[in-house]
């Protein structure tokens, strides 16, 4: 999508063909700047420092750490040892699992002299049909607004929680793919973005890539859409998921659920945009079975920002002595989901294995 | 209660009786300041910068900034001039408009002169009232929390949004005020504060007053509480209300109703601890007639803190261009509340006018 006019994806091959780069997300929105993996330990650190975060590009991203990995060594135990040290680095997104062990299989059958050409070419595949999976689910979604403004006749308004823009993916993004295939097409919109603490992805991803696509936004506390859904305020909710399971329950940045909850009692739709790697066949009850991720207090007591004279800072909000904890995503069960947009269309939850008998 | 082992209240009369003094609650948790109120203006001032804030402590203000308009001009002029500045300083707290009331029923038969002493008495009359009425919230929520504690033999888990605690009202709290009450009757008890953006009111002042008096407490992000009740650490959420309608219907900071639908649909009890003139008995339907205040939106674009050198420091946290929007409050429908914790004991919501018959 476009930062400034010109196109761009959040993660490519570096020019000299020795590294692969990437947008550092955690500089967003106040300072654009792109960063050079070079080693294993560069990518796993870029998946669990949140340089690159959003399932999908959890996923493009552990690939390209897989070719680095074996760029330092090649034989079994290297293929191996990569595998293991991007598989520890975030314990919920289902797509950097499944990127793995799809290198793990292209890989392990082949000699170690020819791994490294093919795992660029894996890693680079895994990008585009990324990218060609977003464009789907956005032509799906797009359906799906026309529709609803076709009804209306009212310019439309969509919350999203967290990022799952095209930040969070190769390009086009997941929830964000329908809103900007429906922008584009001239339909009348505004997004309401929940600015997503403790990492405000809402407010310093989505709004900012938003913006640059030039979509109507306004910023809310996470407290607020519960309100705005109650005063008719919000036609649609639309997600995405780090993990969505085999009848519909949607693992998502924490504060889905209870968007979920007032989408439900206000008979706001939700849908989850979710490409068919985010769907993990194995988990029948999301909120027993994902392990949630308890990340670090600090993202709680510390929030980023810039001064009034524009330099970047972090300010502790808590007390002294205060602890806090962080919980990072949390399920939002099947029954408060109105359907599940895919590469292949749109699924009430209980049918996305009729969706998918593959 | 106590800071750093001394008793406090949040207002009084200056020791010269000339003005009145509060603690300056935009400057916790990381200073501790008070703040000399003169004259009319510094009352408005103080109540809509939210110097002082939390509903009971902004009737006691306005009754005070009464005292202070008629020290500037007593004749009925006055009077109404003062009424007038200290109604439209927030919109949606009931006992604002109660205190000046009560206070203008008082004076307004007095001739001028003899005003400003009665005026003085009665003012303080308003506060001593609202401390018994929160020590005797305090008492039937302790019963609510002892019962509980002996039904499960575990330390309970008590979640809180937003501060209504002590410096929400003169002395003791609404919410916290059973937990006071129960902490230090020796029930093992941790509180889940919610950090309650955007004006941070959970981290800043909630954990920051359970800090100065010893209660284990947890601050977390607005989106976590849906999580921690999907998985049983929450046993009964207890939040303050900024008014509460002859039904139930619970007024309170934005974001409480998004807890209310996950304590519904978790069975956790959820309770709203309010002194009567907290009700407005002329109020059916919450969510239709209470007025809303939209608060400026810098308040969700900048958080205030302290850098890692201690100072404070306030951070933007929007990306240039992108608007914010901010309402305050949102209103929780009566069917997702257990019970209304009243100085006269605890009633389901349909029940509220039984309890109060007069």
């Amino acid at each position: 999508m476009k930062i400034r006019g010109d196109l761009w994806r959040t993660i490519w091959r570096s020019a000299d063909g020795l590294a692969v780069e990437v947008i550092d997300q955690t500089c967003l929105p106040h300072t654009f700047a792109v960063r050079r993996l070079q080693t294993l330990a560069d990518a796993a650190y870029a998946i669990k420092a949140m340089q690159v975060r959003g399932a999908p590009l959890i996923g493009a991203a552990a690939a390209y750490g897989m070719v680095l990995g074996l760029r330092e060594r090649s034989d079994d135990a290297g293929l191996e040892e990569a595998a293991q040290a991007l598989m520890a680095t975030r314990p919920t997104a289902v797509n950097l699992r499944w990127a793995v062990q799809r290198m793990l299989q292209v890989l392990q059958p082949l000699p170690a002299a020819a791994r490294i050409e093919t795992a660029w070419r894996e890693a680079a595949s895994i990008c585009d049909e990324d990218v060609a999976l977003n464009q789907a689910i956005g032509g799906h979604g797009l359906a799906l607004l026309s529709e609803l403004y076709l009804k209306t006749g009212a310019p439309l308004n969509v919350l999203t929680h967290c990022n799952a823009g095209w930040l969070a993916t190769v390009d086009w993004g997941t929830a964000l793919a329908p809103i900007y295939r429906a922008f584009d097409a001239g339909i009348p919109l505004h997004v309401w973005v929940d600015e997503t603490r403790p990492r405000n992805q809402g407010a310093s991803l989505t709004a900012w890539e938003l913006g640059q696509h030039g979509v109507p936004h306004t910023v809310i506390a996470d407290n607020a859409g519960g309100h705005l859904m109650q005063h008719g305020e919000v036609d649609m909710v639309i997600v995405g998921a780090d993990r969505v399971t085999a009848v519909g329950d949607v693992c998502n940045k924490i504060g889905t659920y209870l968007k979920a909850l007032a989408a439900f009692d206000n008979r706001v739709p939700f849908y989850a945009a979710v490409p068919s790697p985010t769907i993990d066949w194995g988990i029948i009850d999301g909120v027993r079975e994902i392990p949630i991720e308890e990340r670090d207090a600090n993202e709680v007591a510390w929030v980023q920002g810039r001064m009034e004279n524009g330099d970047a800072c972090r300010v502790n909000v808590l007390p002294a002595g205060s602890a806090a904890a962080n919980p990072a995503f949390d399920v939002t069960p099947a029954r408060l989901v109105t359907g599940i947009i895919t590469e292949r269309g749109i699924a009430a939850p209980h049918a996305l294995r009729t969706m998918f008998p593959d």
